[in-house]
C-alpha cells in the first residue's frame, strides 16, 4: 500500500457499522467468461475482451437495507456491494454520492409525464460530476494494488475528479484532455496544481495516447483510472443505481434515461438494479433503460437503430463535449442492456441540447452541463415519439454541473494531430 | 398561503420524525429590545434597529440529538431550531445542507496547524453556495406570510439561489445584480428563465434600489429575501453552525474562520453555537470566531482594528465580488461576536486571494470561489501573525464554488451611475 489518504477522512453524521466483507472474488471476461484474480488488468489475456468484477452472490445477499442505512452519507454506505473500500482506512476518496433525487413535477407537466418524474442531480458531488464515484473506486483500488500515482484520459469531468482526488491525498496525478474543452473545466483541472496535458486531438486520440503511455517505464507506477484499473473504476457507477432505488424507498423506477459516452454508466445502473433484486434488497420489478446521445456523437444510437451488436466508431462534433467518445468501449454492453429491458436510444442536436439545459433549469432549478441537456432533450423526444411511457415513473440522470460553455458553437474538429508530448 | 412547492419534494433516505413545534415566538429588535409578532419587517418600528427572530428557550431545549439525527439529510433536520418549515408541506426549498466537512491535513501541515483543520464545503449545495440555506428559509417564510413572488439584491450567489428556488416551485422572481459580476454567475442566473436585472452600480447601489422598489405597488406581493423577510432569511445561516457541531460528533470547534460581506453569516454561526450550548445539545466549551475580508472591501476589518463599534462604509474594489458589500448591515453584530469570543479580523489582497484558492484546491481538491480564497488566505495570515492558535482545532468555511473568474483583474469601479431601471 503506497498511497495514503490522510486528507480524505470526512466526518460523518452517523456512526459507521462494522466493516463488511469484500464481496469481489475476481475479474471475469465479459466476452469469453475466463476468470482472473483481483488484478490490475482491463482486458482478458485469452481474448482481449473487457474484464468485469465478479461477486460472490452469497456475500451480496448478506447485505441488508439496515446495514446500508447505518453507513456513511456517501457511496461507501454500499461498500458491501463494491469491490474495494470496505475498510474506511483503505479508501482514497472525496466521499461523493448520496446526491439529491429531485422531484420534477413542473418538467413532468410540460412533457406530459403523468407517472412521476425525478432528476438524479449528480452535480452535487465534490467536483460536480458523477465521475467522483468512479474515481473514488479507481483510486482506492490503485492504492490496494500498490500504485503510487493516478492518471486519466478525459473529456473534462474525469480530469477534474482525478486531479482533485490526487490533491486531497497528496499524490501526483496526470490528466490528459483534448485541447478544445470548455475553458471552465480546464481552469478547474489546472487549479488543483496537478499535471494537466492538453492534447491536440479528440478524446479518442487522447485515449490512444494514454494507452501507449501506460506501457512505458515512466508510467509503471501509475494507475490509469479508466484503463489498467478500469474494472474497479467502472463499478463506481453502480452507486447511482443503488442510490436511486434507496431514495425511492427501496424501489426500482420503471424507466431511466441515461447519457452515454463510453456507455459504461448505463450498463452499471442496470447492473445495480439487477444486483439489488438478486440480493433481495428490493422487490423484483421490471425496468426499462433508455440511452441518450448527441447527434454530434451518436455511434451507439446508430448501432441501436440498425440492429447492430457492435458499434461503428465516429468522429465526434458538437457541444456535448463530455459525451464526445467516438469509439465507446462499452457500446455493445449498453446496447444489450437497452434491448434486454425493452428500451431505446435517442439522439438530439446542439439546439435541442441547449433547450434541454434551459428546460431543466427553468422548471427545477438544476443547472446542468451539456450532458444533462442531452438527457432532458432525449427524454422529451422519447415521450413525443411514444417510445417512453408517460404513465410510468421515470428518472433522468443529470451527471454534471454547467461549466461556462465555450462561445464557439458546434464545429467539426480539425484532423487530429500528433500529441504535443510525443 | 399563495406559493406552492410542487417541485420541491426531495426523496429522503431516512424517514422523517414527527413534526416538531415551531420554537419562534416573535421578532425582537437587536437595538432596543422591542418585540413584535412574526411579521414581514426587518427594521424596528421604534428605533429602526434590525429585527431578529426570538425563540422560546424551553422549546429549543426540547430538541434532542436523536430527533435531529432521525430527520432528513438537509437543513430541515434542524427544523425544531428554525423559525419556519417545521411541516415539510410548508417548505419552499431546494433542500440544501449537510454539506461535507472535509479534513484538511495537507493544508494544516503547510500552515503549521497541529490541532486539526477542517473545511466546511458549502459548494455542495444545490446552487453551489451557502445562499441556498438562507433562501430556503426566506422563501418558506414568504409563503407563510402570503407573498406570491420573491426577489433579491445580490452579489451573484444569492441571485442564483433565488432564481433556482423560484424555478423549482414555478413562481416569478426578480434578481438585481451589479453589472460587473463574473460572467459565469450571470449566465447561471439567466438560465433559470427568471427576471434578471443588471444594475450599473455597486452592490450597495443595487441594494438601495431594491429597498425603494420594495415600497412600490408593483412589488407589493413580492418578498425581498434579504429585506422584508430578512429576519427569517438570516436564520438559515445558523444551519452551517449546527452542521459543523453535529459533523464533529456534537462538539463545537475551538476556532472558526468565516468570510464576511454583510457580516450576517458570521453572527449566525456564533448564534448556532450559543443555541446548541443553551439547549444542552452540546457540552459547554469556548470558541473563537475570526472574520475574513478582502483588502478591496474591508470595512469590518477597519472597524475592528480601530476599536470602533460601528462600521464606516467603503466603496468596494477587487476580485472578491461576492463579498463586496461596502455598507455591511450586520457589521456591528459581527464585531461584537468576534470581540466577545476573543477573535480577530484579517484582510487579504487579490494576489493572496488567488493564492488561497490555489492552496485550497492543491491540498484538498476543493475548488472555491474568491470568498473561499479570502478565507484560506486570512487563515494563513492569522496563523503567521500569531492571532490564531495553531494547536487548536480549526474550521474554515468555503461558502461557494468557483465560477469562471473574469479575466480582468482587480480594478476600482467607476463611480456608480444611476440604475438603468430608474
Ligand atoms: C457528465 C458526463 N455524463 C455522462 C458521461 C458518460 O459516461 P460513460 O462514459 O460511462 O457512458 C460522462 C463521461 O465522460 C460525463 O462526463
Ligand atoms: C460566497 C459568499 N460567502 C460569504 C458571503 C458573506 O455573507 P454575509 O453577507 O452573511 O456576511 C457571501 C455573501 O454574499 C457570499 O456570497
Ligand atoms: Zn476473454
Ligand atoms: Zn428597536
Amino acid at each position: 500500500m503506497t498511497l495514503t489518504a490522510p486528507g480524505s477522512v470526512q466526518a460523518d453524521v452517523h456512526a459507521r457499522g462494522p466493516v463488511p466483507p469484500c464481496p469481489a472474488r475476481g475479474l471475469v471476461c465479459r466476452n469469453c467468461g475466463a476468470t482472473f484474480g483481483l488484478i490490475a488488468e482491463h482486458a482478458c489475456a485469452e481474448c482481449f475482451g473487457p474484464l468485469e468484477v465478479d461477486y460472490d452472490p452469497e456475500l451480496m445477499k448478506a447485505v441488508t437495507r439496515e446495514q446500508i442505512e447505518a453507513g456513511p452519507q456517501n457511496i461507501w454506505r454500499y461498500a458491501g456491494l463494491l469491490p474495494v473500500g470496505q475498510d474506511p482506512a483503505d479508501r482514497v476518496s472525496l466521499d461523493p454520492g448520496l446526491t439529491p433525487l429531485v422531484r420534477a413535477d413542473r418538467l413532468a407537466a410540460e412533457l406530459g409525464i403523468t407517472g412521476g418524474l425525478w432528476v438524479k442531480d449528480d452535480s452535487a458531488n465534490p467536483t460536480h460530476s458523477f465521475k467522483d464515484r468512479v474515481v473514488s473506486l479507481a483510486a482506492t483500488a490503485a492504492k490496494g494494488l500498490g500504485y503510487r500515482k493516478i492518471a486519466a484520459a478525459s473529456t473534462g469531468n474525469l480530469a477534474n475528479s482525478v486531479a482533485a482526488h490526487a490533491a486531497r491525498v497528496g499524490i501526483p496525478s496526470f490528466v490528459f484532455i483534448p485541447s478544445d474543452l470548455e475553458p471552465g473545466k480546464v481552469v478547474q483541472s489546472a487549479v488543483y496544481g496537478q499535471t494537466l496535458v492538453a492534447v491536440d486531438g479528440s478524446y479518442d486520440d487522447v485515449n490512444r495516447l494514454t494507452s501507449e503511455l501506460a506501457e512505458t517505464d515512466e508510467f509503471e507506477d501509475t494507475a490509469f483510472v479508466n484503463q489498467n484499473v478500469r474494472p474497479y473504476y467502472a463499478e463506481g457507477s453502480k452507486t447511482m443505481g443503488y442510490e436511486i432505488a434507496e431514495q425511492l424507498g427501496w424501489r426500482i423506477p420503471a424507466q431511466v434515461v441515461i447519457p452515454m459516452a463510453s456507455g459504461s454508466l448505463l450498463t452499471k445502473v442496470d447492473k445495480a438494479f439487477r444486483e439489488l433484486t438478486a440480493a433481495g434488497i428490493v422487490e423484483a420489478t421490471e425496468w426499462t433503460i433508455f440511452g441518450a446521445q448527441s447527434a454530434g456523437c451518436d455511434p451507439i444510437a446508430t448501432a441501436f437503430d440498425n440492429g447492430w451488436d457492435v458499434v461503428k466508431p465516429v468522429k465526434p462534433t458538437g457541444i456535448a463535449k463530455s459525451l464526445n467518445i467516438g469509439n465507446p468501449a462499452d457500446g455493445p454492453y449498453a446496447l444489450d442492456a437497452i434491448r434486454r429491458t425493452g428500451g431505446s436510444v435517442g439522439r438530439v442536436g446542439d439546439d435541442a441540447i441547449v433547450q434541454g439545459i434551459r428546460d431543466l433549469a427553468r422548471t427545477t432549478g438544476v443547472f446542468a452541463e451539456t450532458a444533462g441537456g442531452v438527457t432532458v432533450a432525449v427524454l422529451r423526444q422519447l415521450v413525443e415519439d411514444g417510445r417512453l411511457d408517460p404513465a410510468k415513473e421515470t428518472v433522468v440522470l443529470n451527471t454534471g454541473r454547467a461549466s461556462r460553455p465555450s462561445t464557439r458553437s458546434s464545429r467539426s474538429s480539425a484532423p487530429p494531430t500528433a500529441s504535443s508530448r510525443r
